[in-house]
């Protein structure tokens, strides 16, 4: 007989078995729009627990009222892919006495298959729920609240975590098809007001731009893809969230219908403009690990050739299955790449956290050509350094930098540099960029680093990569 | 860079590091036409492997040729849902040293994730696969060769299995979407002339009656459920594989349309009746752990309201989430029947195996209403008796037995005997029908059972519930 798994957060927490210490873990599908991790953290401290290490898939500016529970000790352990807004000002300037522990996306959900990273309890946002715990990122009902599409950094966590808890604003009627999360994964659902603000999922990192250089970047990255030798029929690509690569897609699709080139799957966070290529014919597959916007989040609820995926099988580096080994191109951003091809997206010049690793690393390491779209300079800021604040790619995996003064060819790719010589564009060395760019800034002055360690980035391997280090002001 | 899974089954069972003592599993989608387990047990045998445990969801009289693996020692143990034909005749005479274990649907996916059942090597066959390992029971090219639809009973497989290899008639090109089996859990993709032959997918015991009794049958059946008091808008249904269960699929129909109401989901095994009502609208859901038919397995593959889910998600006693937890109404066949409401499906009158468990356990116990529609003779055999030659589904779970002599109810459901009543069906105490069918028949010899044990039926929960003998000539 069917027993509702239906209850309030406060009993949900209760049966969990959750007790000071342990390993809660969040997705950050709903972006700058989340509410979930606000409400259960401040549930958690209103019930007393203390000293909980917060596993989340990434977490933002909305974010910021951890600071409290972190100074209360609610939370005393945080592993995100990235951090955003006044919680990364504070975690940069020495907040919490245990390091944040960074990984990327494809690096969590290996360090979660491994049991690397072990999740007591999951909470888990989810637009549409049965009350045996069905759930999905698509609304089904005409009293839907939310929708965020594809629930691939939960996927893991519902599989693999102790107890699992689900979340949603709304509670649909049995059986909830298709489910992105198995009612065999979860132990509870709470209904709540609100799990996300939709609107707020394509926030943060991914607007369209219109900045004229970000467009030149666009039309360079573009050139680099059609004539890099990856452009052709069936081939696959991935773009970051990046204007600049948005952006590129426009010009590639011009390219593909010139051409009469189709792509086998776009992959990755699914864009818009992915679900507009796809729909007119251009892509095959959307393999979509997050809904990058609204269109996108709606594509995945009715076409079945829009597949959603794991962070697992997005981007996992111990399975050769995952999708990031049948890429051919990914074009991604950049806070800074250095003369090495070295790359940082996880902390400002200023020293100070802001931004995310994301399936950065992931992608570049197993893609046949990675793209990092970048101008030199970003005001007073030089994006070309000698040396990386905080190593987040490593150059062996980065093989074209794309900026405003010149494109810079890793030199273990040389027939790459050849064709794209050969294709007319302007192939510079990567140390002139750096040198270009001091020439018109000058040198920075040393970042102000305390002898403290604020973050530690993890690897995808698992390995300890890079050490982040306190802010004094 | 992609690497791919594609290799020779030698090689495959080579990589995998099975070895002699381990389990290997299967499962039984294409039935009848299953060419996996001969093709992959002969494989083992050439290559010297001995004493393994073959784990099947389930096996039929097309794995005959198992007889001689197992007279060579390459398969010492067995387990399975069900056994038919040569192989089960020469097993029920003493064929094994060890005896055969019965698990139902939902207690071989609850054996598998609980770890009770550990299967060291998988070999899943898929109608669709491409070379990173994302397969599915559905067809993807023109290349197609085979069609088996849902693999449910092969996902518990693929997650729990320490190594997968999928066997597949039609490599396709990456990625195959949507997969059913993710690549992440395969490590090898072998390729085959044929995985089985989908004709005849539907044989064995799914077939179309124009038996008059099967249709009496059926109609009864109907009216039972009209009648029940679970027949309201919203309702659930599963039917089993007998013909009158089928045709009473027909009779139902008839009266949802009459009446307005319409199901919110069927369970199970999926017919070509059951995609009828859905696509007629009378239906919401199909959740289909195994395509009974080409019809069903061709809806599958286009209709996302027809949802494959796993055994564990069908029908896990473990897993409150599980499917039968929500199920209404339930119709199943007997092989016999016993005073007690105890039921066989397994062992013939003869004391020979000769069916198969399924989800008959599983669905009769978590069912709100339970049928159990059986002919009172089969020629000069009883089907309602004193007392069930094996003990396959515990009277407690089944509340009706419809019969072409009455209707009988268990005393445990008065309220379903008072509904019968009312609406001026024939009921009668299941006694009677025992006695009825004795005074036609006779009472029969005993069975000549020898002293050595030759299957054992494990109860959904994990517990022996009884335990076949051998049968001496």
């Amino acid at each position: 007989m069917r027993t509702s798994k239906v209850m309030s957060l406060e009993e949900a927490i209760r049966k969990s078995g959750l007790k000071d210490g342990m390993t809660i873990s969040f997705h950050h599908h709903f972006r700058g729009g989340d509410k979930v991790v606000n409400l259960v953290v401040g549930k958690l401290a209103e019930m007393g627990f203390k000293n909980l290490h917060l596993a989340a898939s990434s977490l933002s500016d909305v974010h910021a009222p951890l600071i409290d529970h972190i100074k209360n000790g609610v939370i005393t352990k945080i592993s995100t892919s990235g951090l955003r807004g006044e919680l990364a000002n504070e975690i940069s300037h020495g907040l919490m006495a245990e390091p944040v522990v960074f990984r990327s996306h494809g690096g969590r959900g290996s360090a979660i298959a491994s049991g690397e990273l072990h999740i007591d309890v999951a909470f888990l946002g989810a637009s549409s729920c049965d009350e045996l715990g069905n759930a999905s990122g698509c609304p089904r009902s005409e009293n839907a609240k939310s929708i965020c599409g594809s629930l691939g950094y939960a996927l893991p966590d519902a599989r693999y975590a102790d107890h699992v808890v689900v979340i949603t604003d709304d509670l649909v009627a049995y059986p909830n098809v298709p489910k992105s999360i198995s009612a065999c994964d979860v132990e509870s659902v709470v209904v709540v007001d609100s799990v996300g603000d939709s609107s707020k999922i394509s926030s943060g990192a991914i607007r369209d731009s219109k900045n004229p250089r970000d467009i030149l970047l666009a039309q360079q990255a573009a050139k680099v893809i059609i004539n890099s030798g990856y452009f052709k029929d069936g081939f696959s690509i991935q773009t970051g969230t990046g204007g600049a690569s948005l952006a590129a897609v426009k010009f590639i699709r011009e390219s593909m219908i010139e051409k009469g080139i189709k792509a086998s799957f776009a992959l990755g966070g699914i864009t818009a403009h992915m679900v507009k290529l796809h729909e007119e014919g251009l892509i095959g597959r959307l393999i979509d690990v997050q809904s990058f916007d609204k269109v996108a989040a709606e594509s995945i609820a009715r076409d079945q050739m829009h597949q959603e995926v794991s962070s697992v099988e997005y981007a996992s580096a111990d399975h050769a299955g995952s999708a990031v080994h049948a890429l051919d191109i990914v074009i991604l951003s950049a806070l800074e790449v250095d003369v090495n091809f070295n790359v940082n997206v996880l902390v400002g010049s200023d020293g100070i956290i802001r931004g995310a690793i994301g399936g950065h690393p992931d992608t570049a390491e197993d893609s046949a050509l990675s793209i990092i779209v970048c101008p030199l300079l970003r005001g007073r800021i030089p994006c070309v350094v000698p040396k990386v604040t905080t190593l987040i790619t490593p150059g062996k995996g980065v093989d074209v930098v794309v900026t405003e003064y010149g494109i810079a060819v890793n030199p273990a790719r040389p027939e790459i540099a050849e064709r794209l010589k050969e294709a007319g564009l302007k192939v510079v060395d990567i140390h002139d960029l750096a040198a270009k760019a001091s020439s018109i800034i000058g040198t920075p002055d040393a970042l102000p680093f305390g002898d403290k360690v604020v973050g530690i980035v993890m690897d995808r391997h698992g390995k300890v990569l890079d050490k982040i280090y306190n802010i004094v002001d």
